[in-house]
């Protein structure tokens, strides 16, 4: 089988312009097949306001309503999706941006809640295999924006972390998919306030271990827990770690490898 | 050689959400390969005024400073784009969004003028037909939005009569291409102010009496001329007519259509 990245970059590189650009040489650079999942940043927000379109949150969540579905649809879909694959073209890297509308890449529902209605946010059923994998074999990168679609003419607003996984789970029928996350620190620490205490692997056993021992902080743990998910549903290895070190994180020499041996 | 249809949709359909509707209903339903270029609508010039960003017109044409690119890039690439895409999907004809910067469709390089600075405005160098070809040949439509790229990074807001042309064109090498460009009136007319009179067929020679004998209206002349230019290129047939006739016009019921012979 031959190998797939699906890399998601988070909010905190697309909101930096040269942090951003820099991580678009990396990606540029990688050999072989890549899917990029972009999150929004801080633009919608900012537009939202100067809209003065209100943002309700709830447990963290932005609820989207019709006027906020709009936004993030100018946003994710075009202005930041767009300006990802110019540059990346730049940097030699022929890449396509998709919304999971486009070429029906990216299937999903309306989240059903029995509490909280959470507006124009979709739960992803099913991700065009097919079509994904045509597109990759062009010798195109896919440049995934958050926006899914339900078949019968809605979009709607979808987490980015959600998307690469289903990515890398569905894609695995047909790559060897390496799923890296990128975040702010520099991979699963020992101490959560010392970057130099990367654990380089870990496996179920060790896992297990670190949990019983209490080593590991709290709030990694279900972002561990949804890479183990990964594994378990075919994909190869999650990364998780610094997205300035794209280069290094895929050459296994940085961030932490999440693999079931 | 196979059939590819091109049909380019103004700003007057856009912004009608009923005739849009209906106008895409008809597209789905349409056989064969088909590209759909679309313009831009009122909603860029709105945004523009709700976000305090002053547009200004030299000739009819819109000045695009960085402010205006990123609200044009939001709006077209973004909104208006992803909206037909899901439309279509729901209309189960499958279909694919694309600005130029995407798989490096169509390349192009901001507008020089010895006097205007147009700002980022793009005149088109080419078009990538063999991606083109490849999506196509997955059974899926592909949707242009009038957004290009300079392969250095920049986005540029382009004309999209000319990305239709251009498409066209180029894709006229691979396809017998019918290019059809949908406006307000039923075809081209030989009383202006009545729509009942349209012409039916143009050929060179009938186009040199017609104009000889000033039967025709001066505003349409450089829209044949453009239509006879395409031809030269190549462009099997040019059709013009009203976009609420689409299945009309492309079963050549309806409409004007111009041809060499």
């Amino acid at each position: 089988m031959e190998k797939l990245y699906v890399i998601k970059i988070g909010g905190n590189i697309i909101d930096d312009e040269q942090k951003l650009e820099s991580f678009l040489k990396d990606f540029a650079a990688l050999k072989g097949y890549k899917i990029l999942v972009h999150g929004g940043g801080k633009l919608a927000t900012k537009l939202a306001a100067q809209l003065g379109v209100e943002q309700q949150m709830i447990d963290g969540r932005r609820i989207t309503d019709a006027e906020t579905l709009k936004i993030v649809t100018m946003v994710y879909a075009g202005y930041i999706n767009k300006n990802i694959v110019a540059q990346l073209q730049a940097n030699h890297c022929n890449a396509i941006g998709l919304s999971g509308a486009d070429g029906n890449s990216i299937l999903a529902h309306k989240r059903q809640h029995p509490s909280i209605d959470y507006g124009f946010v979709g739960d992803v059923d099913a991700v065009n295999i097919s079509l994904v994998h045509a597109l990759l074999q062009q010798q195109v990168a896919i440049v995934a924006a958050p926006i899914t679609h339900d078949q019968k003419g809605q979009l709607l607003n979808t987490n980015a972390d959600t998307i690469a996984q289903e990515m890398a789970r569905s894609m695995s029928s047909l790559y060897q998919v390496e799923l890296i996350y990128s975040f702010e620190k520099s991979g699963v620490l020992l101490d959560a306030n010392d970057d130099a205490t990367v654990i380089s692997k870990i496996n179920p056993g060790y896992y297990s271990e670190l949990k019983a021992k209490e080593l590991i902080f709290a709030g990694m743990i279900p972002k561990l827990d949804n890479a183990f998910a990964a594994l378990q549903k075919g994909v190869h290895k999650v990364i998780i770690g610094k997205a300035e070190q794209l280069t290094q994180l895929v050459a296994g020499e940085a961030g932490t490898a999440i693999q079931m041996e």
